[in-house]
This record gives C-alpha cells, sequence and structure tokens, in this order.
C-alpha cells in the first residue's frame, strides 16, 4: 500500500496511492484512516511530506562505503542526531540555498522509516510492528557549516532542509532496496541498503530505548557513498526501489 | 507577569500565577489568553512544564566558567544541539535515570528563552519581540553516552531529560540573573547571566536565521560550572533570580 498526504482546493487530505488515482481517506493513516470511496487525480493534487513528525533522527556514517568515502572507522553504536521538525518539505518543494549562511550544500539520499504508534523500549524483533512503512528524504546538508567535531544542528536543520516523500510504502524489505540518487539527471549515489551498518530494526528498538517515538515520528537511516555538492537550479533526484523518485529543486 | 500551565481535575488549564492563586485564563499565552475571572489555588493543581515545544535548541558551553572548567576553547559562534521535544518533564517531575544505558547522570542548570510567536531571520534588536518571558530548565545528560567528538541526541535526548518550570516570568532582564542549582540542599552551581559568551537577544537573532522558531519552541542558554554527578534519590533545585526553582527528584 502506498500512502499519501495531499492538498487539494486548500484543503489538506490523506489517501492510498493507487496509480494515477488516490483513493480518500477519512482521516490520517496513522489514526487508522478508512477509504470514504472518494477519489482524487494525482495531476490535481499537490502532495505533501507524508509524515509530519514532531522528530526527524537522523543516523550518521550508516553505510559502509560512505564512511570509508569520509576516512572515518565503522561507529560501535550509532550516530544520533535531529532535524528540526521546521526543516520538513514537501517532495517537489524547493530547497532554498541559505547563501547568507553557507556557501556548500550537499545533498544526501536517504531510505526513511515511518513510526506508525507510539514505541517504547521495543525489541529487535517487535521493531516491525511500529513501522507504518518506508520513504524517501533528502538530509540536506551546509557541509561548510558542519564541524567535524562539533553538532549538526545548524548544518542540518535550516528550513527547507529535509524532503520527504513521495509517499509511505507499506510493504517493502528495508533490508534490500537499491537507492540511486541524480543531480541533473547525473548518477551520483548508488548503493543498496544491505550495506547499512545499523539495519532498521536495529535502529529502531535502541532509538526506543532512549526515547519514545511517536505516529508520524521518522528516522533517516544514514547516506552512502557519492554525496556532493548543490548548486542553485539543480534538481536532486532520489530513487528507492519501491519507493519512487523524491524530485526537489534548489532555490 | 507569571505564566503557568496546570492540571486540575484531569483537565489542562493556562494560568496567570498571583501568589497561591492563579488567576485562569480561557486558552493559552501563546494564543493571546485572556483572564475568565475564574481562579485556582496553587495548592490544589499539578503545575506542568510551562511551554510545550516542538524544538528544544539547546546551546552549549556558552559560561565562560564552564568552557575553562571542561579546558575547552571559547567557540566563536553558539553550540547548537537538541532535545527531543519527547524529553519534556515537568517542574516536580521525576527523572528517569536509564540505568541500562548509563551509569554516569549529570544536571546542569540552564536559563531558558519561551519564544512567543513565529520568529524567522529576526535582528538582535528585534529579538525582544518574539520572546514570550522565561523560565528553568534542566539540560539532564548522560554523560557517559555523550562522546567528546559525537553527537549528543542520545546522551540528552532520553525521556524526562527536560525537566521545565516551574513558571514563565515575562518581566526580567536575561543578561542580569543569578542561577544557582542546588543538590540535596547543597550548592553546585553558582553564576549570573551577564556571564553568558552569546546572550539572548543574539542567540534568538542567530538561530531565527537557521531555522522558524515557533510559539513553545525553547531555547536552553546553556550551563556554567559546578555540574556533577546525580544518583537515584537526588533532589536537584535550580534556582534562578524572579523565575523561582525548578524541583525534580531522580528516579
Amino acid at each position: 500500500m502506498k500512502y499519501v498526504r495531499f492538498e487539494q482546493n486548500d484543503k489538506e487530505f490523506y489517501g492510498v496511492l493507487d496509480g494515477e488515482k488516490i483513493r480518500i481517506l477519512d482521516r490520517s493513516y496513522f489514526e487508522g484512516g478508512k477509504e470514504t470511496g472518494e477519489t482524487a487525480s494525482c495531476k490535481d493534487v499537490k502532495l505533501l511530506a507524508p509524515a509530519v513528525f514532531s522528530k526527524a533522527l537522523c543516523i550518521g556514517l550508516n553505510y559502509r562505503d560512505h564512511a570509508e568515502e569520509f576516512k572515518l572507522p565503522l561507529p560501535e553504536k550509532p550516530v544520533v542526531f535531529m532535524k528540526a521538525s521546521t526543516a520538513i518539505l514537501d517532495p517537489f518543494g524547493k530547497i532554498h540555498y541559505p547563501k547568507d549562511m553557507s556557501e556548500h550544500l550537499d545533498y544526501e539520499g536517504e531510505l526513511t522509516v515511518v513510526i506508525s504508534r507510539k514505541c517504547r523500549s521495543v525489541s529487535v524483533e517487535e521493531a516491525a510492528d511500529y513501522i507504518l512503512g518506508y520513504t524517501i528524504a533528502n538530509d540536506v546538508t551546509a557541509r561548510d557549516l558542519q564541524p567535524k567535531n562539533g553538532q549538526w544542528t545548524v548544518a542540518k536543520g535550516f528550513d527547507t532542509f529535509c524532503p520527504v516523500g513521495p509517499y509511505i510504502e507499506t510493504e517493502a524489505d528495508p533490508g534490500n532496496l537499491e537507492l540511486t540518487t541524480k543531480v541533473n539527471g547525473v548518477v551520483k549515489q548508488h548503493s543498496n541498503t544491505r550495506n547499512l551498518i545499523f539495519p532498521v530494526p536495529y535502529l529502531v528498538s535502541y532509538l526506543s530505548h532512549v526515547m519514545t517515538l511517536n505516529a508520524g515520528d521518522i528516522i533517516l537511516t544514514g547516506t552512502p557513498s557519492g554525496i556532493s555538492r548543490l548548486e542553485s537550479g539543480d534538481v536532486v533526484e532520489i530513487s528507492i526501489e519501491k519507493l519512487g523518485t523524491l524530485v526537489n529543486t534548489v532555490d
């Protein structure tokens, strides 16, 4: 099932994507929304970020190839940071380049876990019961503001630095999905989530032992090698097998 | 004016503290709540954290004395990190010691700014127009999980690691407030906010140039020297001139 959140005639809806059609739900999929029988056409709506999160927890250095790219030792525990909820951006939204503060913007394509319900101290085996599905996020980073030995909240927290979407796929194996990032049509990142150092069930379990995860919270699972700069006007496309393509332009 | 949020008979209210009495508002102070004419007595209510935030932005190493304590050079820009919104704890609430993951908990008493309304790219001079007032927070930290050169989200993000309160004082000069932290009655921290490296108006301006601040968001302005360990059963009292005392017990 592919869940979408969308806007039509200035109203917000939740629905199930079915080809070019959306079957509208009576409320959000986080609240057990049921189909109303009404439909909308994809071409008439504006897709919104499918999860509205209170927490976007992000994992640094979670692909073997990305850690090697930066010549960093593999972490023993997940490197965890947060993106501000105000950084959220709709699929097809414009990433704003904050030129007054940064001269170096990077994309980072990431498999993203969407939490379905309140989740606290669950085991690796139980983790799947708290996952609604998977989507794509771009962990946009002002690389020149990311001190090597400092906190990343500023570098990764600008408004529009967390594009999410286009939909939540409920049926996917998070341990075996191809990920490809293109900038202006040129392939820049290509990997498979089987290269994750800490796999998805482990991450959900680990994080839930630290803090309560709530419905709509997301976990960005880290980015593979091949990150590079974005310039104004660039088009970034992150595709993950079964999860579609997240497309954003840099403003 | 001293704003409080409180619970009485399982209902949540906002009010103005007036000695031992609370003058009840018709809605929250973030929404321009007006006095209803009804009152409640402090002894009959449970005080709640006066701000419910989507973002708790925290400043590391913002007192000259604390930076010296850790033998760290003074930062050129604020060191910014976030605490998860799920870490919020009411005044008088119990700090949970996560003994399965940490063996070293520290308190950090901090002057805390409460944002009144949406705030984006404001100047230092404009900052005061976006501040509702000031309160106290404890930036509880699992010190052994805080890697020197890593991200602090885990070490500082456990549930109950962000006690806030007891009220929001709208009339205070954030640049000249005495701060004292006691553990079991013994003074551990004593400083004045005039020792802040980056003062409050600068912090609001700087952060608002990175990300949109929303009503209820809080900024923990950093802790002075004198931090040390907490053990189960300890009582931490953080007092700031004009802002009262935040009291929490370790579970």
